[in-house]
Protein backbone atom coordinates (compact mmCIF):
# COMPACT_ATOMS: atom_id res chain seq x y z
CA UNK A 1 0.00 0.00 0.00
CA UNK A 2 1.42 3.45 -0.94
CA UNK A 3 2.30 6.19 2.27
CA UNK A 4 -0.97 8.52 0.45
CA UNK A 5 -3.33 5.39 1.16
CA UNK A 6 -2.16 4.77 4.21
CA UNK A 7 -2.28 8.23 5.23
CA UNK A 8 -5.90 8.72 4.03
CA UNK A 9 -6.91 5.80 5.50
CA UNK A 10 -5.88 7.41 8.88
CA UNK A 11 -8.37 10.25 7.54
CA UNK A 12 -5.11 12.65 7.34
CA UNK A 13 -4.67 14.59 3.72
CA UNK A 14 -0.85 14.18 2.21
CA UNK A 15 0.05 17.90 1.42
CA UNK A 16 2.00 18.40 -1.83
CA UNK A 17 5.75 18.20 -1.45
CA UNK A 18 7.23 21.60 -1.05
CA UNK A 19 9.82 22.67 -3.21
CA UNK A 20 13.42 23.35 -2.44
CA UNK A 21 14.41 26.79 -2.23
CA UNK A 22 17.72 26.94 -3.42
CA UNK A 23 20.01 25.04 -5.37
CA UNK A 24 19.56 22.09 -3.43
CA UNK A 25 17.15 18.93 -4.02
CA UNK A 26 14.08 17.96 -1.71
CA UNK A 27 15.40 14.13 -1.26
CA UNK A 28 18.80 12.28 -2.42
CA UNK A 29 20.00 8.49 -2.40
CA UNK A 30 22.60 7.25 -1.39
CA UNK A 31 23.05 3.51 -1.55
CA UNK A 32 20.03 2.33 0.73
CA UNK A 33 19.81 5.59 2.46
CA UNK A 34 17.09 8.01 1.65
CA UNK A 35 18.15 11.62 2.97
CA UNK A 36 15.06 14.30 3.22
CA UNK A 37 15.83 17.75 3.20
CA UNK A 38 14.44 19.77 6.72
CA UNK A 39 10.87 20.42 5.97
CA UNK A 40 8.46 23.05 7.40
CA UNK A 41 4.82 23.34 8.15
CA UNK A 42 3.85 24.11 4.87
CA UNK A 43 1.00 23.40 3.12
CA UNK A 44 -0.03 24.36 -0.38
CA UNK A 45 3.01 27.10 -0.22
CA UNK A 46 1.88 28.80 2.67
CA UNK A 47 3.60 28.53 6.11
CA UNK A 48 1.23 27.52 8.81
CA UNK A 49 3.06 28.05 11.69
CA UNK A 50 5.20 30.65 12.65
CA UNK A 51 6.43 32.27 15.75
CA UNK A 52 8.11 30.98 18.89
CA UNK A 53 7.51 28.25 21.61
CA UNK A 54 7.58 29.26 24.89
CA UNK A 55 6.20 32.98 23.50
CA UNK A 56 3.73 33.05 20.80
CA UNK A 57 2.95 29.06 20.34
CA UNK A 58 1.76 26.91 23.24
CA UNK A 59 3.03 23.33 22.86
CA UNK A 60 -0.44 21.83 21.56
CA UNK A 61 1.21 24.07 18.33
CA UNK A 62 4.02 23.19 18.44
CA UNK A 63 2.87 19.62 18.42
CA UNK A 64 0.10 20.67 15.37
CA UNK A 65 3.72 21.85 13.50
CA UNK A 66 5.57 19.00 14.04
CA UNK A 67 2.97 16.81 12.56
CA UNK A 68 2.41 19.07 9.59
CA UNK A 69 6.14 18.86 9.07
CA UNK A 70 6.16 14.70 9.08
CA UNK A 71 3.17 14.74 6.76
CA UNK A 72 5.60 16.67 4.09
CA UNK A 73 8.28 14.30 5.13
CA UNK A 74 5.76 11.53 4.58
CA UNK A 75 4.84 13.23 0.61
CA UNK A 76 8.49 13.82 -0.07
CA UNK A 77 9.41 10.14 0.33
CA UNK A 78 5.91 8.96 -1.55
CA UNK A 79 7.28 11.34 -4.52
CA UNK A 80 10.93 9.58 -4.36
CA UNK A 81 10.04 6.01 -3.68
CA UNK A 82 9.50 5.10 -7.21
CA UNK A 83 9.60 1.53 -7.81
CA UNK A 84 11.40 1.35 -4.50
CA UNK A 85 10.15 0.28 -0.83
CA UNK A 86 10.35 1.86 2.25
CA UNK A 87 12.46 -0.31 4.76
CA UNK A 88 12.09 1.90 8.07
CA UNK A 89 12.65 5.63 8.67
CA UNK A 90 15.84 5.77 10.36
CA UNK A 91 16.46 9.24 12.05
CA UNK A 92 14.11 12.45 12.20
CA UNK A 93 16.06 15.83 13.16
CA UNK A 94 13.74 18.13 15.12
CA UNK A 95 14.42 21.89 15.38
CA UNK A 96 12.38 24.07 17.40
CA UNK A 97 12.35 27.63 17.24
CA UNK A 98 11.73 27.92 20.75
CA UNK A 99 12.20 30.70 23.70
CA UNK A 100 15.13 30.03 26.61
CA UNK A 101 12.68 28.86 29.21
CA UNK A 102 11.31 26.17 26.66
CA UNK A 103 11.51 22.30 28.00
CA UNK A 104 9.11 20.72 26.30
CA UNK A 105 11.18 19.77 23.39
CA UNK A 106 10.05 16.04 23.07
CA UNK A 107 6.43 16.79 23.62
CA UNK A 108 6.07 18.79 20.57
CA UNK A 109 8.67 16.29 18.58
CA UNK A 110 6.03 13.29 19.90
CA UNK A 111 3.77 15.14 17.44
CA UNK A 112 5.94 13.63 14.12
CA UNK A 113 7.16 10.39 16.31
CA UNK A 114 3.45 9.52 16.97
CA UNK A 115 1.89 10.42 13.44
CA UNK A 116 5.05 8.84 11.47
CA UNK A 117 4.39 5.49 13.80
CA UNK A 118 0.75 5.38 13.46
CA UNK A 119 0.88 5.87 9.42
CA UNK A 120 4.16 3.28 8.94
CA UNK A 121 3.59 1.22 11.81
CA UNK A 122 6.37 -1.26 11.62
CA UNK A 123 8.46 0.72 9.52
CA UNK A 124 8.17 3.88 11.71
CA UNK A 125 10.75 3.19 13.96
CA UNK A 126 13.60 5.12 14.27
CA UNK A 127 16.06 6.95 16.48
CA UNK A 128 15.71 11.28 17.51
CA UNK A 129 17.36 14.40 18.23
CA UNK A 130 15.31 17.77 19.11
CA UNK A 131 17.03 20.72 20.25
CA UNK A 132 15.96 24.47 20.51
CA UNK A 133 17.02 27.06 17.94
CA UNK A 134 16.89 31.16 18.07
CA UNK A 135 14.95 31.04 14.94
CA UNK A 136 13.84 28.84 11.61
CA UNK A 137 13.36 29.72 7.87
CA UNK A 138 10.82 32.27 7.61
CA UNK A 139 10.20 31.97 11.61
CA UNK A 140 8.65 28.79 11.26
CA UNK A 141 7.51 26.74 14.61
CA UNK A 142 9.44 23.43 13.75
CA UNK A 143 11.79 22.47 10.85
CA UNK A 144 12.28 17.92 10.73
CA UNK A 145 14.66 16.03 8.16
CA UNK A 146 15.10 12.85 8.20
CA UNK A 147 16.67 9.16 6.78
CA UNK A 148 15.35 6.85 6.12
CA UNK A 149 15.93 2.73 4.80
CA UNK A 150 14.71 1.68 1.54
CA UNK A 151 14.52 -2.05 1.37
CA UNK B 1 36.50 -6.55 25.42
CA UNK B 2 32.70 -5.02 25.69
CA UNK B 3 32.25 -1.97 25.81
CA UNK B 4 31.23 -2.23 29.56
CA UNK B 5 34.99 -3.43 30.06
CA UNK B 6 36.94 -0.82 28.42
CA UNK B 7 34.60 1.90 30.38
CA UNK B 8 35.62 0.21 33.79
CA UNK B 9 39.27 -0.69 33.14
CA UNK B 10 39.28 3.18 32.58
CA UNK B 11 37.83 3.51 36.29
CA UNK B 12 34.64 4.41 35.07
CA UNK B 13 30.88 2.89 35.14
CA UNK B 14 28.97 2.72 32.61
CA UNK B 15 25.10 3.90 33.18
CA UNK B 16 22.11 2.18 32.54
CA UNK B 17 21.21 3.64 29.04
CA UNK B 18 18.20 5.81 29.27
CA UNK B 19 14.69 5.36 28.02
CA UNK B 20 13.15 7.21 24.98
CA UNK B 21 10.32 9.74 25.48
CA UNK B 22 8.06 8.94 22.63
CA UNK B 23 7.12 6.95 19.63
CA UNK B 24 11.17 6.40 18.81
CA UNK B 25 13.91 3.53 19.65
CA UNK B 26 16.99 4.67 21.29
CA UNK B 27 19.02 3.04 18.35
CA UNK B 28 18.59 1.79 15.09
CA UNK B 29 20.59 -0.17 12.40
CA UNK B 30 20.56 0.12 8.31
CA UNK B 31 23.29 -1.84 6.94
CA UNK B 32 26.35 -1.34 8.69
CA UNK B 33 25.54 1.88 10.18
CA UNK B 34 24.71 2.14 13.89
CA UNK B 35 22.19 5.49 14.63
CA UNK B 36 21.65 6.36 18.04
CA UNK B 37 19.36 8.87 19.59
CA UNK B 38 20.07 12.21 21.32
CA UNK B 39 21.46 11.27 24.71
CA UNK B 40 21.14 13.96 27.39
CA UNK B 41 23.39 14.35 30.50
CA UNK B 42 21.07 11.68 32.47
CA UNK B 43 22.04 9.04 35.34
CA UNK B 44 19.79 6.82 36.68
CA UNK B 45 16.89 8.21 35.43
CA UNK B 46 17.97 11.67 37.02
CA UNK B 47 19.08 14.64 34.53
CA UNK B 48 21.96 15.83 36.16
CA UNK B 49 23.29 18.73 34.58
CA UNK B 50 20.67 21.49 33.83
CA UNK B 51 21.42 25.57 32.66
CA UNK B 52 22.96 27.26 30.21
CA UNK B 53 26.48 27.17 29.43
CA UNK B 54 27.47 31.18 29.67
CA UNK B 55 24.76 31.34 32.50
CA UNK B 56 24.44 29.17 35.07
CA UNK B 57 27.16 26.79 33.64
CA UNK B 58 30.80 27.33 33.41
CA UNK B 59 32.82 25.41 30.55
CA UNK B 60 34.31 22.88 33.10
CA UNK B 61 30.75 21.88 34.04
CA UNK B 62 29.58 21.93 30.50
CA UNK B 63 32.67 19.74 29.86
CA UNK B 64 31.23 17.16 32.35
CA UNK B 65 27.60 17.03 31.09
CA UNK B 66 29.27 16.40 27.86
CA UNK B 67 31.18 12.88 29.45
CA UNK B 68 28.34 12.26 30.93
CA UNK B 69 26.09 12.25 27.30
CA UNK B 70 29.02 10.10 25.87
CA UNK B 71 28.96 7.47 28.40
CA UNK B 72 24.95 7.15 27.87
CA UNK B 73 25.78 7.17 23.91
CA UNK B 74 28.30 4.09 24.95
CA UNK B 75 25.83 2.43 26.53
CA UNK B 76 23.04 2.41 24.15
CA UNK B 77 25.80 1.03 22.20
CA UNK B 78 27.12 -1.61 24.52
CA UNK B 79 22.83 -2.21 24.70
CA UNK B 80 22.84 -2.94 20.40
CA UNK B 81 25.69 -4.62 19.45
CA UNK B 82 24.13 -7.71 20.19
CA UNK B 83 27.04 -10.10 18.46
CA UNK B 84 27.88 -7.36 15.91
CA UNK B 85 31.47 -5.32 16.88
CA UNK B 86 31.75 -1.63 16.86
CA UNK B 87 34.57 -0.93 14.21
CA UNK B 88 34.34 3.09 14.30
CA UNK B 89 32.39 5.85 15.58
CA UNK B 90 31.17 8.17 12.88
CA UNK B 91 29.82 11.39 14.02
CA UNK B 92 29.26 13.27 17.14
CA UNK B 93 26.53 15.60 16.81
CA UNK B 94 26.82 18.11 20.04
CA UNK B 95 24.19 20.45 20.66
CA UNK B 96 24.63 23.10 23.71
CA UNK B 97 22.25 25.29 26.12
CA UNK B 98 24.46 27.97 25.52
CA UNK B 99 24.16 32.05 26.17
CA UNK B 100 24.89 34.05 23.15
CA UNK B 101 28.24 35.24 24.35
CA UNK B 102 29.28 31.80 25.01
CA UNK B 103 32.05 30.70 22.51
CA UNK B 104 33.93 27.56 23.84
CA UNK B 105 31.87 24.81 22.48
CA UNK B 106 34.42 22.50 21.09
CA UNK B 107 35.66 22.80 24.73
CA UNK B 108 32.87 21.53 25.78
CA UNK B 109 32.27 18.51 23.36
CA UNK B 110 35.86 17.66 24.11
CA UNK B 111 34.87 16.12 27.10
CA UNK B 112 33.05 13.95 24.55
CA UNK B 113 35.21 13.52 21.88
CA UNK B 114 38.43 12.80 24.96
CA UNK B 115 36.28 10.37 26.75
CA UNK B 116 35.40 8.67 23.64
CA UNK B 117 38.80 8.44 22.63
CA UNK B 118 39.85 7.39 25.63
CA UNK B 119 37.49 3.82 25.72
CA UNK B 120 37.71 2.99 22.51
CA UNK B 121 41.19 4.07 21.33
CA UNK B 122 41.58 3.13 17.99
CA UNK B 123 37.85 2.53 17.29
CA UNK B 124 36.96 6.03 18.40
CA UNK B 125 38.07 8.78 15.15
CA UNK B 126 34.74 10.36 14.26
CA UNK B 127 34.23 13.66 12.98
CA UNK B 128 32.06 16.17 14.58
CA UNK B 129 29.59 19.48 14.75
CA UNK B 130 29.00 21.43 17.81
CA UNK B 131 26.27 24.25 17.98
CA UNK B 132 24.66 26.40 20.82
CA UNK B 133 21.31 26.14 21.46
CA UNK B 134 18.38 28.38 22.97
CA UNK B 135 17.08 25.22 25.01
CA UNK B 136 17.44 22.09 25.02
CA UNK B 137 14.91 19.25 26.37
CA UNK B 138 14.21 19.11 30.05
CA UNK B 139 16.81 22.34 30.27
CA UNK B 140 19.57 20.03 29.73
CA UNK B 141 23.09 21.68 29.15
CA UNK B 142 23.61 19.02 26.96
CA UNK B 143 22.92 17.10 24.37
CA UNK B 144 25.00 14.72 21.90
CA UNK B 145 23.75 12.24 18.78
CA UNK B 146 25.75 9.88 17.03
CA UNK B 147 26.52 7.53 14.01
CA UNK B 148 28.62 4.64 14.44
CA UNK B 149 29.66 1.85 11.86
CA UNK B 150 29.80 -1.96 12.76
CA UNK B 151 32.33 -4.49 11.35
CA UNK C 1 39.58 16.44 -12.89
CA UNK C 2 40.17 17.36 -9.22
CA UNK C 3 37.98 19.97 -6.73
CA UNK C 4 41.14 22.18 -6.52
CA UNK C 5 41.39 22.38 -10.40
CA UNK C 6 37.20 22.93 -10.51
CA UNK C 7 37.77 25.72 -8.04
CA UNK C 8 40.74 27.40 -9.83
CA UNK C 9 38.97 27.37 -12.83
CA UNK C 10 36.21 28.95 -11.51
CA UNK C 11 38.34 32.01 -10.29
CA UNK C 12 38.56 30.74 -6.62
CA UNK C 13 40.97 29.64 -4.29
CA UNK C 14 41.04 26.79 -2.39
CA UNK C 15 41.46 27.30 1.23
CA UNK C 16 44.06 24.96 3.58
CA UNK C 17 41.41 22.42 5.43
CA UNK C 18 41.63 23.40 8.68
CA UNK C 19 42.73 21.45 11.36
CA UNK C 20 40.36 19.63 14.17
CA UNK C 21 40.06 21.39 17.54
CA UNK C 22 40.00 18.08 19.35
CA UNK C 23 40.00 14.57 19.24
CA UNK C 24 38.33 13.91 16.19
CA UNK C 25 39.26 14.02 12.87
CA UNK C 26 38.14 16.20 10.26
CA UNK C 27 36.62 13.41 7.58
CA UNK C 28 35.71 9.88 7.90
CA UNK C 29 34.36 7.08 5.44
CA UNK C 30 31.89 4.63 6.06
CA UNK C 31 31.14 2.43 3.31
CA UNK C 32 30.40 4.66 0.78
CA UNK C 33 29.85 7.62 2.85
CA UNK C 34 32.18 10.22 3.50
CA UNK C 35 31.43 12.62 6.36
CA UNK C 36 33.41 15.75 7.35
CA UNK C 37 33.14 18.25 10.45
CA UNK C 38 31.46 20.95 10.61
CA UNK C 39 33.36 24.05 9.40
CA UNK C 40 33.77 27.31 10.28
CA UNK C 41 34.54 30.87 7.64
CA UNK C 42 38.20 30.08 8.65
CA UNK C 43 41.17 31.36 6.13
CA UNK C 44 44.64 30.08 6.92
CA UNK C 45 43.67 29.64 10.85
CA UNK C 46 42.04 33.31 11.07
CA UNK C 47 38.16 32.81 11.74
CA UNK C 48 37.01 35.77 9.24
CA UNK C 49 33.40 35.73 9.79
CA UNK C 50 32.35 36.65 13.12
CA UNK C 51 29.08 37.42 14.96
CA UNK C 52 25.36 37.13 14.64
CA UNK C 53 22.91 37.73 11.89
CA UNK C 54 20.33 39.82 12.44
CA UNK C 55 22.76 41.68 14.84
CA UNK C 56 26.46 42.83 13.63
CA UNK C 57 26.14 40.65 10.22
CA UNK C 58 23.55 41.55 6.65
CA UNK C 59 22.16 38.51 5.12
CA UNK C 60 25.17 39.26 2.29
CA UNK C 61 27.67 38.48 4.54
CA UNK C 62 26.43 35.85 6.14
CA UNK C 63 26.37 34.49 2.60
CA UNK C 64 29.96 35.19 2.15
CA UNK C 65 30.73 33.46 4.94
CA UNK C 66 28.63 30.05 4.07
CA UNK C 67 30.47 30.11 0.52
CA UNK C 68 33.77 30.07 2.51
CA UNK C 69 32.71 27.55 4.39
CA UNK C 70 31.46 25.32 1.22
CA UNK C 71 35.03 25.84 0.28
CA UNK C 72 36.96 24.37 3.61
CA UNK C 73 34.22 21.27 2.69
CA UNK C 74 35.69 21.18 -0.47
CA UNK C 75 39.03 21.13 0.83
CA UNK C 76 38.39 18.71 2.97
CA UNK C 77 36.69 16.29 0.55
CA UNK C 78 39.74 17.04 -1.95
CA UNK C 79 42.09 15.73 0.89
CA UNK C 80 40.33 12.70 2.03
CA UNK C 81 39.41 11.10 -1.82
CA UNK C 82 43.13 9.56 -2.36
CA UNK C 83 42.27 7.44 -5.28
CA UNK C 84 38.34 7.45 -4.76
CA UNK C 85 36.08 9.67 -6.79
CA UNK C 86 32.96 11.77 -5.62
CA UNK C 87 29.94 10.37 -6.49
CA UNK C 88 27.63 13.31 -5.47
CA UNK C 89 27.30 15.85 -2.04
CA UNK C 90 24.12 14.03 0.02
CA UNK C 91 23.57 16.51 2.69
CA UNK C 92 24.79 20.07 3.94
CA UNK C 93 23.48 20.67 7.46
CA UNK C 94 23.74 24.37 7.89
CA UNK C 95 24.04 26.44 11.57
CA UNK C 96 23.67 30.09 11.51
CA UNK C 97 24.40 32.77 14.45
CA UNK C 98 20.70 34.49 14.42
CA UNK C 99 19.31 36.65 16.66
CA UNK C 100 15.07 35.49 17.01
CA UNK C 101 13.85 38.19 14.77
CA UNK C 102 15.83 36.40 11.90
CA UNK C 103 14.28 34.44 9.08
CA UNK C 104 16.87 34.44 5.94
CA UNK C 105 18.29 31.03 6.76
CA UNK C 106 17.72 29.94 3.58
CA UNK C 107 19.38 32.74 1.12
CA UNK C 108 22.43 32.66 3.63
CA UNK C 109 23.23 29.18 3.24
CA UNK C 110 22.38 29.82 -0.81
CA UNK C 111 25.99 31.06 -0.55
CA UNK C 112 27.41 27.49 -0.49
CA UNK C 113 24.48 25.78 -1.95
CA UNK C 114 25.27 28.02 -5.22
CA UNK C 115 29.11 28.17 -4.42
CA UNK C 116 28.64 23.85 -4.86
CA UNK C 117 26.50 23.77 -7.65
CA UNK C 118 28.85 26.05 -9.48
CA UNK C 119 31.76 24.33 -8.72
CA UNK C 120 30.68 20.43 -8.80
CA UNK C 121 27.81 20.66 -11.29
CA UNK C 122 26.30 17.41 -11.76
CA UNK C 123 27.85 16.14 -8.51
CA UNK C 124 26.81 19.21 -5.97
CA UNK C 125 23.65 17.42 -6.04
CA UNK C 126 22.35 17.75 -2.01
CA UNK C 127 19.60 17.75 0.61
CA UNK C 128 19.70 20.63 3.44
CA UNK C 129 18.99 21.42 6.41
CA UNK C 130 19.40 25.44 7.99
CA UNK C 131 18.49 26.43 11.54
CA UNK C 132 19.42 29.25 13.50
CA UNK C 133 22.01 29.34 16.65
CA UNK C 134 22.29 31.00 19.51
CA UNK C 135 25.81 30.37 19.08
CA UNK C 136 28.83 28.74 17.11
CA UNK C 137 32.39 28.18 18.28
CA UNK C 138 34.48 30.97 18.77
CA UNK C 139 31.62 33.13 17.74
CA UNK C 140 31.33 31.99 14.14
CA UNK C 141 28.61 33.22 11.78
CA UNK C 142 27.99 30.46 10.41
CA UNK C 143 28.80 26.82 10.37
CA UNK C 144 28.52 23.67 7.75
CA UNK C 145 29.19 19.85 7.67
CA UNK C 146 28.41 17.53 4.69
CA UNK C 147 27.79 13.89 3.93
CA UNK C 148 28.78 12.95 0.65
CA UNK C 149 28.67 9.62 -1.65
CA UNK C 150 31.43 7.96 -3.26
CA UNK C 151 31.86 5.83 -6.48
Amino acid sequence: MSIRNLVENNGLVLPQAPMPVGNYVATLNAGNLLFISGQLPIINGELVYTGQLGKELTTQLGKMAAELCALNLLSQIENSLGTRKLKSVVKIEGYINARESFTDHAEVLNGASDLISTILTDKSGHIRTVVGCTSLPMNAAVEISAIVELE
